[in-house]
């Protein structure tokens, strides 16, 4: 274990109960199943503050729409997964395997993970957990740097924006143009009944995205 | 601020900024908007921790679907406004009264609070504003047992568990009796497309209400 977390436990029923799957859980004198789901719980809002906090810190000049952005594309079950898989943790999960099908296998090692930091932020506090997540998890495991030049979505940023701010926001394709396998559209962005950006694509979904994105550039979202 | 936090703060400025809306911010040198929703995003996730472990500790042998359920009773918008309102965030809040409308007005006890709590962990550390969080808001402002004892939404923790099992859910009404004024309803769920669960109410909602409480019942998700 401390190969993986770079801890020594001190606690290490913990560690064991954070790699037991619903599907293999004993349920113990008080009727309660033994199995991760309980530190798993935990171990996700662990991990999205330790996060939080990271790119706070890491992007002094970038609002929150940006910091929640990439939160979401660091924290999301894919990347959790492939992490979980790369530190080792598939060796360690206890599952049942008569239980198990593709569905509830696909999440198994991101929910490892977030289990193991429920442990860790246990075991040893706050502070030591943040060290794991950002030494052993973010510097080695995910590229800041692509994460971030990824297209985020941008139509999503506006709704959100619209939604905490109080204004309504629409979507609407005021034009299409050009034959069958060239065709061009054009989206339109009203906040509060008025245009406020525009784009085209060669897809609605394109042009939208387009029109989202001179609007998070007017409202300074990005 | 010492008498609303119990903390003496060592950077004053965090404080401050948590305080303006976004409706009064300036920018800074770098053309960062000088408001507190850099901060709400902080303290918003902070929160979410705080009271997962609060409640994880006090309820020792409950699962994860009750815990999410309770805290997610805690950390909603109009406890935050109402808890804001109480600890005395009114009076320091700084707005620009123009550009105030209904609808961004209704957050702003509830963000401010979070901005704060932003602030605290920043400049005090996860341990310190932890003993705020439990001290300062849910002990004094929050009466748990009221929370616990008000029925769940037994529909959503059906769904929130089939999702997370890799299950399919459906709910359906089977039948409808009595008279315009009497009617009853009888509802009832689908898991994997076999009935596991029944129940009749005055409404269409009431009665998937009780259906999904048999299913919570089964499935021991309450």
């Amino acid at each position: 274990m401390k190969l993986i977390t770079g801890v020594t436990p001190s606690n290490i029923k913990l560690y064991n109960t954070a790699f037991v799957h619903a599907s293999k859980a004993s349920r113990n004198n008080f009727g309660l199943k033994e199995d991760n789901e309980r530190l798993e719980y935990l171990g996700d809002a662990v991990l999205d503050t330790i996060v939080a906090d990271f790119l706070y810190r890491k992007f002094p000049l970038k609002n929150e729409g940006f910091l929640t952005e990439i939160r979401s594309r660091i924290v999301n079950r894919d990347t959790l997964n492939k992490v979980g898989g790369e530190i080792g943790l598939g060796s360690l999960l206890v599952t049942n395997s008569r239980l198990m099908n593709s569905k509830n296998q696909k999440g198994l090692l991101g929910d490892a993970l977030e289990a193991l930091i429920g442990a860790i932020y246990l075991d040893k506090g706050y502070d030591k957990c943040k060290s794991f997540v950002i030494e052993k998890i973010l510097r080695n495991h995910i590229d800041l740097d692509l994460v971030v030049r990824e297209n985020p979505n941008y139509k999503s940023l506006v709704l959100e924006w619209a939604q905490k701010h109080g204004h309504e926001v629409k979507f609407q394709i005021v034009g299409e143009k050009g034959e069958a396998f060239k065709k061009e559209f054009e989206a339109e962005v009203l906040l509060d009944g008025e245009t406020f950006g525009t784009g085209t694509g060669k897809n609605k979904k394109r042009a939208e995205q387009y029109a989202a994105l001179q609007v998070c550039k007017e409202l300074k979202l990005i």
